[in-house]
């Protein structure tokens, strides 16, 4: 068992050319520590990264990732919480001012809940207990669809992160933040195969190429 | 609440460069689904980024971040358990056949941990019951020292990667496939402010610069 | 507190008509007790009369109501189950050969559900929980929609018939029967404003008008 | 399986008939809504429709229909209660100003309840735990006759539409509304084979045809 050769030549790499980029930044945040702005909770997809979508450098995106980027609600049990626990770091210890929950196409996650929709979850099936954290997703949509979406793989990746946006000011110190005008809730979703990055408005709950984006691109373009 | 402007500056930038560049591997990998090889179970740490130390492009590593990179045992409950759904995924959806744990420097995680050993986690305490997982760790060190250091944060940091590979063998689909030769698990330690990277010897569990990884820094440099 | 004078003058109307046409089906019922072929399944709202939509006299129907027409799944605890508790009198007790599960248009019950989906159920809101009997129904919409249906409403009355079909299966009595060949089950929904019956197809599960009732109406219209 | 031809059958009569005879109360029902002024909860049995029984059309009569026409006690429970779920519908949506609870000759379930008097409820048997809802009745019956009868069927018959009564001013929502005089309650039997119904004496809770009806008979016939 030797450690992969890829991962080795990729860090190679990455010493010649990444980490001499930000060589003084790294020196910085490893004596004064992280002080990240903002916190993504995002999939573990292998074709999303959010560092390189948003294009951050170190230090610059604190970064929950977990099978189709869920938020459980708040829970006072004793039970382990691993997402809960980012959260309440990022905000109560870190106090980033943006949380931005990135869904994407294609989920793997949002797809094994669609075709197991109301299955039974059996003891060790830890991604069937996971997933069912969709279901308030899948209620609402059923019940209060946003807007009409022909496409139900869609429609559920972009409930899945609405509900997570509900979920995330069930914990008393986002609420607190969020009201204080210190902390920001944001949804936002991706494309894999176009690159596409949509933004949902915080009032109509609907997901679009922002207008700032698309004059990004322009101006860019 | 509009979206970061930072954040769609970094998109912006990211569409010219970092998609272009991969554009035809995207659009392969929204038509024919991902195939990585590699788990990455990584920091939310901001300063520590598994596909920039490992220079990966999109597709290649199944990324798991949560506080201390931590990997909890197989538990036969009803509670939400996101790392296990995710490594479930992993190892039997994708059939990924290495997987890291990538523990880091000035860890907050693990800084948590030694500063409240043994204090009582309240309700509503998420960090605290998470960074419990680290409790066999400190035993394990304070019990049978694999090796001496004489910095403590730094011995739990290890510590802790040891443990979460110990645990990755109490699921029992992670132990089939390593028994079956179908599956390598890793330790690694990232310094964040040398860019640095260590090596588990999964023999002795000490942790160095790999022999590989020195070579190539010498082919490179 | 007397009774109702409606009512009274009601009774009247019907003991010079409805039992006067009846009279000898009514004593030899109450000799040789009741023998229905077709339990229905029914809501509880004023403008939805099984008896009266499929014009039978007495001994023909045996009828629950209960509000929105649900049936819960099997269940293993001690609490009362009163829908439960008819459905196996009609089977085992009766041997029905048919339950018809009728849904409606403008279901209160439903609307109720949409209107407060994922709310918090309060201790001694009865609505409340009963009407949560629907959230398997939303999930499977939102996941698995049978057909295109753009008003919500509809699509949920529908949704809630195929889910308490489903339920039906979870009682072995039923299950057994149905197996055997000795029972059917089946769907259909009561369009209030224009009389319209439409029926289930047992295979795609989509609602609509029979052609055997179209046959008939052609023939007596 | 296909829909049962009889009920396609009546279907047809309906809407040659009673469809035709109710179209324009059947629009105004669908636009407006339903507003009854009565809620009925009666048995499930096939020989007693409390819509042909008080002759009523569409929209009049918002009906329970349970095995056993049984009200149980109000709960502060998370169990499933379907028929308090109904009740508080009637009373607190639709605003109902008369409850009537019907039983009736030759009854089933209440037959059943005797039959087994005192008989442990097995895992499953649905029925028998839900005529134990009858058990106050019965106690009642043998401790405080209200009267002498000397069939028990009968008697037991009485006696569970007397417990129903009771049970339901332990809704708050039931004792608000009657003490209000916004509602009445009121207790009534039917005799299948003679088509007689008998109304019960709020104040002493005898069963008897009423003044009125018989004034009604007289007039009619």
């Amino acid at each position: 068992m030797s450690f992969p050769k890829d991962l080795l030549n990729g860090y190679g790499n990455y010493l010649q050319k990444g980490f001499v980029r930000h060589k003084e930044t790294h020196e910085h945040l490893a004596v004064y520590g992280q002080k990240p702005n903002v916190m993504v909770i995002s999939c573990c997809d292998s074709r999303v990264t959010p560092e390189g979508i948003f294009h951050a450098g170190p230090g610059e995106l604190f970064v929950m990732r977990n099978v189709a980027n869920l938020v459980p609600p708040a829970e006072d049990d004793t039970s382990l919480h691993g997402t809960s626990a980012a959260i309440e770091y990022a905000v109560r210890a870190l106090k980033v001012k943006h949380i931005v929950v990135m869904g994407h196409a294609k989920c793997g996650g949002v797809q094994a809940f669609r075709e197991n929709a109301n299955a039974p979850t059996l003891k060790g099936d830890y991604i069937g207990r996971w997933i069912k954290l969709l279901e308030p997703a899948a209620i609402s949509l059923a019940c209060m669809p946003v807007d009409k979406i022909d496409d139900p793989q869609l429609a559920m990746e972009y409930a899945g992160v609405r509900q997570s946006l509900k979920n995330l000011v069930t914990f008393p110190f986002v609420a607190e933040q969020v009201s204080a005008g210190e902390l920001e809730l944001h949804g936002a979703w991706f494309d894999i195969g176009s690159g596409e990055l949509r933004v949902m408005d915080p009032e109509t709950e609907v997901f679009s190429v922002s207008e700032e984006a698309l004059a990004l691109e322009a101006q860019n373009g």
